[in-house]
């Protein structure tokens, strides 16, 4: 390990102090900081997270995510282990994006060793509540998770075994008022398996890293529908509520023809099925 | 077209009706059959519907999914479409197993035609609402979509792109009170964000077969977790509800230590937090 130049030492209170961490059970009694201090002021922050051993899938989804939050400003955490943390870090860096991670040791000694750690150093955060000098201890690793998501304003899991340390991460989340997102996989697949779970349970079912955008408010939600094409169920419907039977009357058409087709207008976003079977236009948004 | 030897007339409330159509909205007037009718009374029933174009990765949960069904004595219902309708009813067959399929066109000219419509004649069952005679109709399509899940106890959907017939099944499902399944894939593949959007308005995540049957009641739901492993802090819950400090005094470890290995040992399911953070064993089941 090279040498850290400088570590902050901060208590609840102090300036610089993040404190939505007061906020959770349990808050850190003291952190110590060290690389780039100032990124730990700097907000949203989104956890990325995820098992040490992803897929090809998995990796791509990390760099895609990371990448795309890095982008636009966002800070991404994570908890500098091999595979999807450590994924999540380059991507960030990479794009020239502010990147944090806490760590299960002191900062002086982070785990894993290595080239990363010391580009953290450089060029993102390494935050620990952990004394200088501590190194890694097994119970350490579930414990600052906590902290992830405390950090953090969502937290994001990309793949994760059934049972696994991204779980926990999500499990205190929750326990903390965090939203959490999972990116689903295939079913075939065990590391898959933490997501689905996840998303049983009522995680966010994540596709697009813009939806992470959207939930922070950087990106407004995308229109509910593109402009409505033209088509008589639609001219009829214009400033109307109207039952199928209705619509068919009007149009000359049977029934069974006019409601399978509102049925696939209901499914591309154009009406709206109301209470007792009666269809209106959906409102155009803003 | 081959020839059909038989075909049944079937109005509400005859002999062989099934009355779980009398439930739905807009219930046929009449229904014909066509092959095997008693297939028509034999429940449970579950619907597997998807794609015309599934991915490698569709057609192998097409297979695996009605395969599983067939095997434990479920009647697999579809639309004899290409894609994942063909793939269920052919799983089907090839174990022996009943499936049906309801037409958009009349029982004497299935459609598509050929050697699987041939196939389900002699070893399946065909169902219209369409008279003999009727030849398919686009707007056909969406509007027997209600009679496959209106004959079906549960309806899965393998894959769906995100505005797609399929959706149009489990919206009919949703309406008539049947639970939809959904089986995730990755976020890359357009063909499987019809499921995640049917995911996130609530749909079951389907990632095994043997879920259905316990939905359907033939197996009994999975236990929550295996017996418990030797571990002081399950030793120490035994009988007993108590927070992490309670316990960390008892077994004089720190209370950060008790707390991380709470978490991983709810998210094993051996226990459960409870209100005010007081934890107790779970109850093995049975």
């Amino acid at each position: 390990m090279g040498v850290v130049h400088a570590i902050l030492h901060l208590t609840p209170g102090a300036p610089g102090w993040p404190a939505e961490l007061d906020d959770i059970d349990d808050p850190p009694e003291e952190l110590w900081i060290a690389g780039r201090a100032e990124l730990l002021g700097r907000r949203p922050r989104v956890a990325v997270v995820g098992t040490r051993s992803p897929t090809p899938y998995g990796e791509l989804q990390a760099a895609r995510v990371a990448t795309c939050l890095a982008a636009h400003g966002v800070v991404v955490v994570s908890g500098l282990a091999r595979g999807v943390d450590e994924l999540a870090h380059r991507a960030a860096l990479e794009g020239g994006g502010a990147t944090l991670a806490v760590l299960g040791s002191g900062v002086d000694r982070p785990w894993p060793e290595g080239e990363l750690a010391q580009r953290m150093l450089r060029e993102g955060c390494l935050v620990s509540e952990f004394r200088p000098g501590q190194g890694p201890r097994r119970h350490h690793f579930p414990w600052r998770n906590r902290l992830i998501a405390g950090l953090s304003d969502l937290v994001v899991v990309v793949e994760a075994a059934y049972s696994s340390g991204s779980l926990i991460t999500a499990r205190w989340a929750v326990d903390q008022g965090r939203d959490v997102f999972a990116i689903p996989g295939r079913v075939d697949h065990p590391m898959s398996r933490g997501c689905h779970r996840l998303i049983r349970e009522g995680a966010e079912l994540l596709e697009s890293p813009g939806e992470l955008l959207v939930a922070l408010g950087l990106e407004p939600a995308p229109a509910a529908s593109e402009a409505a094409p033209a088509d008589p169920l639609l001219a009829a419907l214009r400033g109307e509520t109207c039952t199928a039977d209705e619509l068919a009357a009007r149009l000359a058409l049977p029934t069974p023809e006019v409601l399978a087709r509102l049925v696939e207008l209901e499914l591309a976003g154009h009406v709206v099925r109301g209470p007792g079977g009666l269809y209106r236009l959906r409102r155009a948004p803003g």
